[in-house]
């Protein structure tokens, strides 16, 4: 993995952050990501669910989906995702195929979380790759938004169904 | 779940494999998949991870989508996904969140397999959602088609990568 200093980590994830704030305006739980290649953000993404209507529109997804066009190879083998919020078992599975070097995430999700929460998948040694992952990069921040958007969405919920606190 | 005869059962397995023989034609690992709401298909995919250079295009992740885009909504609550191939972690994520309400799969995976083969993640109760899993429906003609493709790529095969192996 390539060296970078702690400025260049919270610079990544400010980006990821832009990302999920894009998602919280548009009403979506804001979940935003960006993958890195050689210095270079070649994919991001914001969860987009409930616009699209589609259960696989999580940020990862769709930044990875990006990135792999950007290079023009499903092969990421040399980039790092930066993400607000630790992966569910769909995104640590898109980040095992997609052969990412490392993974950092902000806010840890005890619900689905699959990078060491729940399981961790990025480091189950049967798959045929193995991702570095680190948790916690500014989790105040990225848990905050969260939290933010979950309390809002309660406070408007007037029976409304219970699907809102997962994205 | 809707009471069906086996010969339903097969009938949607045989359009899974329709599905992964188009999958072979374009020279992709053979996997195909189909979902079923209320008795129609309401959506198809194979493989075309190659095709697209996007890793993230399985079979199930595609026809997931077209499924959603059928109904207008991101709950598959209760479709059925049929699939020649054990979904991987992705997709039995994606199965997850889509809240499918079962999954028929042929072949085992004994390399990526997380439907009863290396974990089961479709039935971990931390998840919000169950989805119940029947393997080893057609299995031979399912696992047929992938012995066949492998063999056929391995016969091909003078030092190209050893990516092929894994869909």
């Amino acid at each position: 993995m390539p060296t970078m200093s702690e400025d260049n980590h919270l610079h990544y994830m400010q980006s990821a952050l832009r990302e999920a704030q894009e998602a919280l305006e548009q009403g979506e739980v804001p979940v935003g990501c960006v993958i890195v290649h050689e210095g270079r953000i070649i994919g991001r993404g914001f969860n987009q669910r409930e616009h699209l209507q589609d259960p696989t529109a999580h940020a990862e997804i769709i930044a990875i989906t990006a990135a792999a066009a950007t290079l023009g190879s499903w092969r990421l083998e040399n980039a790092q995702l930066y993400v607000t919020l630790e992966p569910c078992p769909m995104c640590a599975g898109a980040i095992i195929l997609s052969r990412i070097e490392a993974v950092f995430f902000g806010a840890s999700d005890p619900k689905a979380g699959c990078c060491g929460t729940l399981m961790n998948l990025l480091q189950d040694t049967r798959f045929n790759h193995r991702t570095a992952v680190f948790g916690g990069l500014m989790k105040e921040e990225c848990g905050n938004l969260l939290s933010s958007f979950f309390k809002s969405v309660r406070n408007k919920s007037t029976g409304q169904r219970d699907d809102n606190n997962s994205h």
